[in-house]
C-alpha cells in the first residue's frame, strides 16, 4: 500500500509557516486576500505548475491544481490558506498540503486513476469579510449585493481588497462550479477542539457540522448608584444576565443533547463604571447542535428564561438573531468509504460532528462530502500555540491518500 | 420663625444651571477645574460680594462667602458647584445655594448671630481628579505627591488643570483649615438614591456614610472556540463571573446587613469574541457598609466564593483592592438638634445612612458634622433626568436655616 511522505509535508507547512510569520508572538498573520496570502498563493501555484498540473487561480482567489482528465468529474480536495491574525502553523494548509502530497504519491508511484483529482487552496476562510469566500464563491452562494457591500473590519471594502489582488467582484459569480463536475469533496482538517485529544484518539471522521445561532441581547434596567440604591430596589441589567448564564447548563441538561453549546463570549455594560448599577447589558449568545429540533427546542428555552429573569430584575428584554446556520450531514455513503479505509490503515478513530465550519460544508448540500479530523494539542487552534503531532498528520494524511485512490479508482 | 424664599433659590439654580448646560441631552456638563466650571465660581463669588460677605477663591478652587465676625470659629456650609458630564441641576448646588440663601434669610432679618457663617463652593467633588478635591483640601487630607501625579482621564494632569485656572499645586496644602476654627460642617444634598421617594419621606436625616472597597477581580481560564469545545471541558471566565454574582444576595443574606450593598459594575472579556469562550473575565466589585465588621465579614465571603468558584470552572483567581475606605458616623450631638429642628419644622423625616461619598465625610473626623438629605425624583441622579421637587428643596433648605440658626445662637 502506498503511504505520503511526511518529511515533504513537514518541509511544505514549514514553508507556508513563514508567509506572514511574526517572530514577536510567533504567530501566523495570513488574513484573507492580503499581499502576504496572495504571496502565499503564488508560492503554491508554483508548487502546482512543477508538478504539471492544470494550474490557475480563480476570481475568488482559490488557488486550483488538477491532475487528470480535464472533462470527467473530478475528486476535490481543499482547505483554506488563509488565517485568522496570531494563527497557528496548521489550520487550513494541513488540508491543502496533503492534497499536494497525495497527487505526488500518485504520480511518483504511477497509479492509474479514473477520476482527475483538484487540489484548492480556498481563499478568505477565516472572515476577514465574513469567511468561507473561496468555497461560497466555488458552489454559488454569494450574491452580487452581497459581495459589493462586504468590509473587513477596519472598514476596507471586499472589493478594494480583490482590486488589491488584481481580482474583481463580478468575475466571483463565474467561479461557480456545476455539481455534475465534481465527484467528491474531500477536507482533512486539524479538530480545533479537545475531543480527540482528550479521548486518545488519532483520528476524527466527521459527519456532519453543527447548526449555528447568534443572538445579541439586550437586557435594560436602571442604572443608578451604586451605593445609594438598595438591593431590593435595583434593576440591575447584570444581575439578569448572570441569572442566564446560570441557568445555561439546566437548559442543555433538560432541552439539548451532547452536541448542545451555548456561549457567552461578549458583553457590554452601560454605562460601565464601577461605581454605577448597569442600565444596560448587551451580549451574545452563540448556540449550537446537530439537529434542527435540539436547536429550536434550546433557542425558545433561552427565550422563556430570559423572559422570566427579565420580569424578576424588573429589566427590559429584546433580541436579535443576527444568523441561523441549519446542520449540514455528509453523505454516509462517503463516510462508510472513510471508515472503511481507516479500518485497512488501523487508525484509532472515531465519528464526531464539527462544531467549527468548514469549507466542505457549502459542498454538503449538493456533492457527496468528507472531512477528516486529526487532534489539537490541548485543543488548541487560532493561536501561536497550536500544534499536531507529526504522527498524526501522517496517520490523516495517509486516510485522504487511501480515501481518494479508493474514490477515484472505482468507476 | 424665620423662613427661606423659595423663589430666590429657584431662581439661582436656574442661573448656575446655565454654566455647561448642554440643549442636546438637557445635561450639564462643568466638571471640575474646567472654564466652564470656573465661570460658574466667579458668578458665586460675585453673589458673595453682593451680600457683603468676606470672599476669597482658595488655591484648591473653593468659593468662600464669611458672615459675621472673623475670628471666631464658623458653622461652614458648603457643597459642591462642579457636576458629572451630562449631571443635573441640584447635585451639590443645591447645598450651596441653600447657605446662599441662610445668610440672605439672616441679613434681612437682621438676626444676631454669635458664629460666624461661611458658605462653601467646594470644587471638584465629582471626580474628574479622583474627586471632593477642594473639602480634602480644607481637611488636609491631600499629599503633594498625590497633587502632582493626579491626572483625569483624559491624561491631563491636575497641575495643569489648576495652571489653566490660575491655581497652583503647592498653594493647595495650605488651604487646610484648623479644626479648631470650625464650629460644625453642615451640608444639604440631595439624596441620589431612592429610598426618601420609595418611603414617601421629605428628609433625610443622615448619620453616617457607608465605608466603601473597590476590587479589581481576574478570573483566567482558556479562551477556546465556542464551537469545538465541549461544555464540560471547558475553563469559562465569564461562567466563573455569573456563578459569583448569582451567589452575592446570598452573601449579603448571610453576612451582610440592610446597608449592604455589592455591585458589579464594569466587566471585559478576553478575547470578548462571540465565537470565542472567555479565556478571561476582568470586573469590578464594589461593596459598602455602615460597619466596619460587617464590612470585613462581607469581604471574607466574597473572596471565599471566589475561590471556590475558580476551582469549580477550573480558572485562576487574582484580585486587587484598589481602595479601602472605613464608614464615618455623624456626631450624636449634631444628629439631635437636626432631629429636634425637623420636628419642630414639623416635617416627615426619617435617619438614614449615606451610601454615596460627600464632602461633609472629610470634615466629619475632627468637627460636628451634619449632612440633609432631600428626595430625589424615582432615586435618579448624575443624569439629566434629576429631579427634586421645589416644596422638598424648601423643606431641607428651612432644616438648614434652622439648625444653622441654632447653631450660631447657642451660648
Amino acid at each position: 500500500m502506498v503511504s505520503v511522505n511526511t518529511k515533504r509535508i513537514e518541509s511544505d507547512l514549514y514553508e507556508l509557516f513563514k508567509f506572514g510569520y511574526n517572530p514577536k508572538d510567533k504567530g501566523v498573520y495570513r488574513q484573507g486576500l492580503t499581499e502576504i496570502d496572495m504571496q502565499a498563493r503564488a508560492w503554491l501555484k508554483e508548487k502546482f505548475i512543477a508538478l504539471g498540473l492544470d494550474t490557475k487561480i480563480d476570481a475568488a482567489g482559490n488557488v486550483c491544481g488538477r491532475y487528470g482528465e480535464p472533462d470527467k468529474p473530478a475528486i476535490l480536495i481543499g482547505s483554506h490558506l488563509d488565517s485568522v491574525p496570531a494563527g497557528g502553523m496548521f489550520d487550513g494548509t494541513l488540508g491543502v498540503i496533503s492534497g499536494l502530497e497525495c497527487i505526488r504519491v500518485i504520480q511518483e508511484n504511477n497509479i492509474k486513476i479514473d477520476s482527475p483529482i483538484e487540489v484548492i487552496g480556498t481563499s478568505e476562510e477565516e472572515g476577514r469579510f465574513g469567511g468561507m469566500l473561496g468555497a461560497q464563491a466555488l458552489t454559488g452562494n454569494l450574491t452580487l449585493e452581497w459581495l459589493e457591500s462586504a468590509r473587513d473590519p477596519s472598514g476596507e471594502y471586499l472589493s478594494e481588497a480583490l482590486k488589491k489582488c488584481g481580482l474583481n467582484v463580478p468575475d466571483i459569480l463565474h467561479v461557480k462550479r456545476n455539481p455534475k463536475d465534481i465527484k467528491a469533496f474531500l477536507e482533512l482538517h486539524i479538530e480545533q477542539g479537545p475531543v480527540l485529544d482528550t479521548n486518545k484518539k488519532s483520528i476524527g471522521i466527521v459527519d456532519g457540522i453543527s447548526g449555528v445561532y447568534k443572538w445579541l441581547i439586550r437586557l435594560i434596567g436602571k442604572p443608578d448608584h451604586a451605593g445609594t440604591a438598595p438591593m431590593n430596589m435595583r434593576s440591575d441589567a447584570f444581575m439578569g444576565v448572570a441569572d442566564f448564564a446560570h441557568e445555561l447548563q439546566r437548559i442543555i441538561d433538560e432541552e439539548g443533547s451532547e452536541y448542545t453549546r451555548l456561549t457567552i463570549g461578549h458583553i457590554e455594560l452601560k454605562p460601565g463604571f464601577a461605581h454605577t448599577i448597569p442600565g444596560e447589558a448587551d451580549f451574545t449568545l452563540v448556540g449550537r447542535d446537530m439537529d434542527h429540533d435540539t436547536m429550536k427546542q434550546v433557542a425558545t428555552a433561552c427565550k422563556k428564561v430570559l423572559a422570566a429573569i427579565a420580569r424578576k430584575h424588573k429589566l427590559h428584554f429584546e433580541y436579535d438573531e443576527l444568523s441561523w446556520l441549519e446542520p449540514k450531514h455528509f453523505s454516509n455513503n462517503l463516510l462508510d468509504i472513510i471508515e472503511k479505509n481507516a479500518k485497512k490503515l488501523n487508525l484509532d478513530y472515531m465519528q464526531m460532528p464539527s462544531g467549527a465550519g468548514h469549507d466542505c460544508q457549502f459542498f454538503a448540500d449538493t456533492v457527496p462530502t468528507g472531512l477528516i479530523f486529526i487532534p489539537s494539542v490541548g485543543g488548541i487552534s487560532h493561536a501561536p500555540d497550536e500544534w499536531s503531532h507529526w504522527h498524526d498528520v501522517e496517520q490523516g494524511s495517509n486516510l485522504l491518500l487511501a480515501t481518494v485512490l479508493d474514490l477515484c479508482q472505482e468507476n
